[in-house]
């Protein structure tokens, strides 16, 4: 076959793949926001089925032939070479292993769920022991499979961010610690945070009916400037994003009465996921570079609409305003600042997925370390829980009581998730440097002002989300910012900020 | 291969069919309720290329040889027996045609159905009338090639009936020609008519607000007794049932400000329909035969909900009850009899799917009459303008102004389908049969009376739903009313139900 043949197929198979993601995608979305509870079942099988007809699909000789032939031209041009590239590493990820050894880790996965779901509620972490060592051996095995030359820590980072080492995180890390955890105290110290903390309580006593909410975060859709057309929102238990291509994104928010934050930058923070997948490069629709960089840019692109943008004294002003329409009696008494105040509430907590914007980089700090440990230093895993709370003990200066709100509190790990976590941090840190770049090139502060983000969503489209997987995250961010990615944005960002506020 | 080895491949083979047909429904079930409007594109590479598997998987070599050797065994239980004999059908009808014929009808389907929407439109039947030629010339050649002994008509009725013939219809409509058509023209003439007209008129003036519209829907879901676990509601701009299995089945309603009668009858049919999917026995689950026995028995348990027990005088008082509980104050000045009349008003229409109960047979009739000449007269299709409207004018009085409210208002005929209609009307008249037999065996009259269904659900569930596609519809009339069908009955309920309103 010549080049055109070869890209032919390629393209068609890439076509057949997305049939059945679309359809995974879609059975795994109605579950969580629509289908009637008993349909598990029905839904088990039809995911199991598709998910290996797509994983024989993707393993199968024929395709791995396919792609050594890409592989070998060598004047693709750069999109089709990044699709092979991208492709190429799914397929290697998938055969890599031999099936037996791939079937009883899923055997092992499956199980580890449940027994981490009975060591959390019982408080239990000696029961999960045994399987999580199971799974970081496999990991490591996985690890030497894919690169028997590198790091296997450095291997599974490159899972989520292609690229990303213990070296570039060694540093953002030591930077976060160095920036947040005095801040942390200086906050925990405040004569504000009493203030704060009784606002906060007020508000949320109020009570928020979840049609009101529900009216809200239309609002909200629509001041954030996602299109109609190609997005909706729905209700599940957590909020995420989903979708089939960048016509059809969705993403859901969960409601709390007495909560009306949780809902707002739920909304804001998957509003900004669904609009990176709905402003990549149409043009790559149905290939596997139509999607978000990596991890770590998805996060960058959810925490600026969530933090920088919707959490500015500025721009807050505008849901202040939509929320008080929607809900005038509880907001008789709320001023602007009060707000203000109520979206910036900080406070150590021990749970990560409750943390605030200042705290939550700390968390996740914590858990990179210990990742680091297991993978570099062999820990034993029976220590995890005393290191783990020291750490917390350390560095946000509260111990976990127990290990259900310790060291057992994430389900990643029973997932086989290592080296997933940094990604939710490190995100956090592009979109700091990606702010100071728009206050230079555009007039970030009036639109925010304004409550117009037009300007900023066309900046971040045209420098971020149209190149989908086209380049990596070192690349956007070197061409978007003009600079290698730097960790000071972020420490400057957050420390003006909360000494503005705290100080 | 055993004869086990031989089902469990089947058996399998069945699983993935059902994974492929599940994924395959909720797309569309997604398109229709909540997809954004741009997603069309990738729902159409998805079905299609899923479509194409499971297309493949049905017609493969491998599997008309293991249905080959399944039907060459004679101890198989009737289970597995009904499983493959329903399977083989499916598999003859895919199989039947060459490829390239199927594809050129495919094209043709899909030209055919843009070209009916513009003919619609336009009012123009002659640009619609070649598609029509070559549709109806496709589908003689297929009936042909599944049965070259039967006459063509009766092929086409038996795939959406197993089992129905032109007799069987010849003698049901001329039973409806002799009661309904005198039974239109005595509504037609009748005193009440005013008053009644005058009744909906001013209800529906009132404005029925969608969320309150979809509250009594709720309610009625509870009334209907229906499963909150296995079963839900959701907004499409047509109603429809669909689902994947006996534990997860969905339908929709519309809701117009102006039309309260018209969600409420929706929902109470699309109920039945749900129904009868919910209490297939669900040891059959993931099989061919898990599922309604024909589109007639289907019809026939959707309109047993909606009409014999919901528009009866003695169950509509409960429906009256929550609709006066949801709008109080639209309800202050309607009485239980203002509503009875509401939800029975009668009155010859040229739209089929805006019809009342007493005159819907007759708009299927009509159409039967239709088909039944093209397939057995070979009429000119030139001609069915003109046939149409004489009919319309003989049956209910009326003459439709233009083609467009006359012979090109049903979709059908340019997706190919002919012989669908009768299952339509052919269904009402089984409920009649089957409500006529709960009489004697329930307190039937009593529930209605009591507004609980529970007792009237439980017998339809022992004596049809439950056999699934297990029995076809002749055994499962004569096993549950203890004769063959009889159209009688329905006769009977329409005379003594029109002529105590309207007499």
């Amino acid at each position: 076959m010549n080049k055109q043949e070869l890209l032919t197929k390629f393209y068609d198979l890439q076509k057949k793949l997305y049939a059945y993601a679309h359809a995974q995608t879609l059975v795994n979305w109605d579950g969580a926001t629509f289908a009637p509870e008993k349909s598990v079942e029905g839904r088990a099988i039809t995911t199991s089925i598709l998910g290996g007809e797509s994983h024989a699909l993707t393993t199968s000789e024929d395709t791995v032939k396919l792609v050594e032939e890409l592989q070998k031209i060598d004047d693709l041009e750069l999109k089709d070479k990044r699709n092979v590239e991208v492709f190429a590493r799914e397929v290697k990820k998938m055969t890599c292993l031999p099936m037996e050894e791939v079937m009883e880790y899923m055997k092992l996965r499956a199980e580890a769920e449940q027994v981490w779901v009975k060591a959390k509620t019982d408080n239990d972490f000696k029961l999960f022991a045994p399987y999580l060592e199971k799974l970081i051996e496999f990991q490591k095995k996985y690890a030497k499979y894919i690169n028997p030359d590198a790091k296997p820590y450095n291997t599974l980072l490159d899972d989520y961010q292609e690229g990303l080492t213990m070296d570039t995180l060694d540093k953002y890390f030591a930077e976060i610690e160095k920036t947040v955890v005095p801040l942390n105290a200086m906050v925990a110290k405040s004569d504000i945070l009493p203030k704060v903390k009784a606002i906060k309580e007020r508000i949320d006593a109020k009570g928020f009916d979840k049609e009101g909410q529900e009216k809200l975060v239309d609002k909200l859709f629509e001041l954030q400037g996602l299109p109609k057309d190609r997005c909706k929102i729905a209700v599940s238990e957590h909020p995420f994003t989903s979708g089939a291509n960048c016509n059809d994104i969705r993403y859901t928010v969960a409601y709390h009465e007495d909560n009306l934050a949780s809902a707002i930058y739920a909304a804001l923070h998957e509003g900004g996921h669904a609009m990176y997948e709905l402003n990549t490069n149409h043009d790559y629709i149905f290939t596997p570079i139509a999607t978000g960089a990596s991890m770590t840019m998805h996060e960058s692109q959810s925490r600026i609409y969530e933090n920088n943008i919707s959490r500015s004294e500025a721009f807050n002003k505008h849901i202040y305003k939509l929320a008080k329409e929607v809900f005038p009696t509880q907001f008789e008494d709320i001023s602007e600042e009060d707000f203000y105040l109520y979206c910036n509430y900080s406070s150590p907590s021990f749970i990560r997925i409750e943390a605030d914007e200042l705290t939550y980089s700390l968390h996740v700090m914590i858990r990179y370390q210990v990742e680091r440990m297991i993978f570099e230093d062999g820990v034993d895993v029976m220590d995890l829980p005393q290191i783990w709370n020291k750490k917390y003990e350390e560095y946000l200066g509260i111990c976990p009581p127990n290990d259900t709100q310790g060291v057992l509190q994430d389900v990643h790990w029973s997932f086989g998730l290592f080296g997933y976590f940094p990604t939710y941090s490190l995100g956090t840190a592009y979109s700091a440097q990606f702010e100071a770049t728009m206050k230079e090139a555009i007039d970030y502060d009036g639109a925010l002002e304004k409550g117009d983000l037009t300007e900023i969503t066309n900046w971040l489209r045209e420098n971020i989300h149209t190149y989908g997987k086209l380049l990596i995250d070192d690349e956007i961010v070197r061409k978007a910012t003009g600079k290698e990615f730097d960790p000071s944005y972020y420490a400057k960002y957050l420390e003006k900020k909360y000494t503005e506020i705290y100080g």
